[in-house]
């Protein structure tokens, strides 16, 4: 096989055992009793995490940086100091009750490929950077994928300053303690380019597992559309109100999502449909529904797919309305991402000389890659998680799939850093 | 027309001015902003139109007593005091945002009905006795129906002394404030002996006003059946999750909900189908919901009918829970009350003769003549309520209809108190 020599010494010094190890580490900073993370961003814990990786990076001797919005850079130094840099990375903030691998997994696998690249003794033309970025998952602080919007630009950070979290605490302040909690940090200007950017996350879905396949090569992210849907009844006495007469708001809302489920189904399985609220007022038994409002979030890789559903959305739900009144309004229009092409086959070819099995998916859910592939050529590397379950303290997956994850960014980070 | 001359008397006697001020005078007791009522049962509201009540009734010379749960008797004395009486009545209790008319009708008018008798100068056989039921609506303290319901022993008293409101108030210490307001008054003793009850009330339902009709002639109540559904599945992300492997609670629970509609189909309309209560869990837009709660109320006078739904419910859902499990649990089961033929054969006569409007149909809410037709022949006249509009501030009744209501009962009561 065509291996660079290189790629495979640092996939090869990848040390499973080191990686789980910090996993765990990072794992009990905001530990959850059954087995989970609460790790908001900007939070005490989210500085703990920020000190445990910059303690990581000084017994490496690796250089740290911050930003205004208190993202975390570790550069393994290239040949080249003024060459763009190829950057890995992912999030440390977790859900409210989340788990120990979204996210983290990415800066900590990451940092796991950076080590094995020096531990090597490979000389990169690039610096490699692994980052932190702040406030992925938007738990704490909405929007989410902050720190990358904000590094390329997508959002604005004086927009940001003055959000405010469930207890009256603002960003400003939050961002505020985090920088001042590691003091001396050189700063960063947001934007500054980079050559490549490749993150390794877990799955969050069953698909790997399913085909029993170690590596998922992202091909992209999907587009993700919500919508709110307001039907608008009239409350009436469920026992005295012949049904002729009514305007149930909860009937016509149930034959809505039915007609919506017959738009949406796909027999290649593609299309992401879900109804995850739906709330019914004022919801007393006796009482015949006057309103209900509920959310669609349906999610497509391709762009034509997409504009079909989009367009048939309100029709259907005009269509299924019987005698009440229906209004269907835009909450998120996220297009779907093209991942470059060349990353692809870099990560694609990397599992393969490895011996790692492999398929090519889109991602189901967004991440900061979705906002970096607006800068520099991006990739990313999906490990299977148990059960596909995420976004939950039963979260879980195995030190063999982590490392194979780390192995294969290791090489491609190889890779792009001498390209 | 072969009228009772007695009873024409008394109809032609109520008086639609007095017994409007009147209804305005009991509705200006716990008046909220927007027209309607809220007179919490053994409230202090309640015991203000207690007191009302009381007053009218002294003005003219009847007799006041009250009970061990604060029922409220009004009599005007027969030429046989030993006879068991006629009896009348409905409650003064309100829903927090009540109407004006819902139960204050069918006291305030029942009293209408024995002042004009009174005031006619017409002399009965039986006692006639108007009654003001202690907490109909159950808004306060569930369950409803209380005071008609311990009167007949259909449930007992001492289960209801402990029960607490919101604010924690014992139904014992807010009864025997109630019980203390009034002092003096003759106490009754529960289930004594009734000749026949008939109840006033507005329809609630649209049904007389879209049949241009100015009497309900109440031919029973119909049965009242609730059931609890509960649906799991399992929680899984939006977007990484295909459609095939997920157990989805919501689109379970809606396919129910479609194929209960099927179950309840009715050409004649008589099937009353409400789901009121409609719960998805956790409620997050990007999370299919692992579990759905929903409630179904269905309504029906034919005791056949009836089983076969029942019946029908329990596998509509299981055949409808796709890879989700479900059950299903009684909550109310009150089958349906046939009220006397010849109360209601006199109460259609008496509306004929009046020259009045009138149509035979169920009740399709519960009242206290439910309860009171264990005990003696029950009737029940409905008068127009607006649209139907009940249990809400907009609710509203014309002056003339309600006068109407008064005259028919008049009648009614003088025919059974001489019968």
């Amino acid at each position: 096989m065509n291996t660079d020599p290189n790629a495979r010494k640092a996939a090869e010094a990848v040390d499973e055992a080191r990686l789980w190890q910090r996993q765990m580490d990072m794992a009990a900073i905001g530990a959850l009793p059954n087995g989970g993370v609460n790790r908001a961003a900007l939070s005490p814990e989210d500085i703990r995490a920020r000190k445990l990786m910059i303690d990581w990076a000084s017994e490496l001797g690796f250089e740290v940086s911050t930003d205004a919005i208190a993202n975390l850079y570790v550069r393994r130094a290239g040949r080249n100091a003024d060459a763009p840099p190829v950057a890995t990375g992912s999030h440390l903030d977790s859900q409210p009750k989340g788990g120990k691998f979204d996210g983290a997994y990415g800066v900590v696998g990451g940092f796991e490929a950076l080590e094995a690249i020096h531990r090597a003794g490979i000389e990169t033309e690039r610096p490699i950077d692994v980052i932190a970025w702040t406030n992925e998952e938007g738990g704490r602080y909405q929007p989410g994928v902050m720190g990358s919007s904000l590094y390329v630009g997508d959002d604005a950070h004086e927009k940001m300053l003055p959000l405010v979290d469930t207890d009256g605490i603002k960003l400003a302040d939050a961002l505020a303690d985090t920088l001042a909690s590691t003091p001396g940090l050189p700063t960063r200007t947001f934007g500054a380019p980079m050559s490549a950017y490749v993150e390794a996350h877990i799955e969050q879905g069953p698909r790997l597992e399913n085909a029993n396949n170690t590596i998922g090569v992202v091909s992209g992210i999907q587009g993700l559309f919500w919508f709110g849907v307001e039907v608008i009844g009239d409350e009436a006495h469920a026992g005295t109100t012949p049904l002729k007469g009514r305007k149930d708001a909860l009937k016509a809302a149930v034959s809505m999502v039915a007609a919506l489920e017959d738009l949406m189904a796909d027999e290649t399985d593609t299309v992401r449909f879900t109804v995850g609220r739906f709330e019914c007022h004022p919801g007393a038994p006796s009482t015949v529904p006057g309103r209900v409002y509920f959310t669609i979030d349906f999610r497509h890789p391709d762009p034509a797919v997409i504009a079909r559903l989009t367009a048939g959305i309100a029709p259907t739900c005009e269509a299924n309305a019987r005698n009440c009144s229906v209004s269907v309004s835009p909450i998120i229009a996220s297009a779907p991402v093209d991942f470059d092409p060349a990353v692809v086959d870099l990560v694609r070819a990397s599992a393969s000389e490895l011996g790692l099995t492999h398929m090519d998916m889109p991602s189901g859910a967004g991440h900061d890659a979705g906002h970096i592939a607006g800068l520099c050529p991006t990739g990313m590397i999906f490990v299977p998680c148990e059960k596909g379950i995420s976004h939950n303290e039963a979260e879980n997956a195995t030190p063999a799939d982590l490392a194979a994850g780390s192995r294969v960014l290791a090489a491609t980070l190889v890779k792009l850093a001498n390209r």
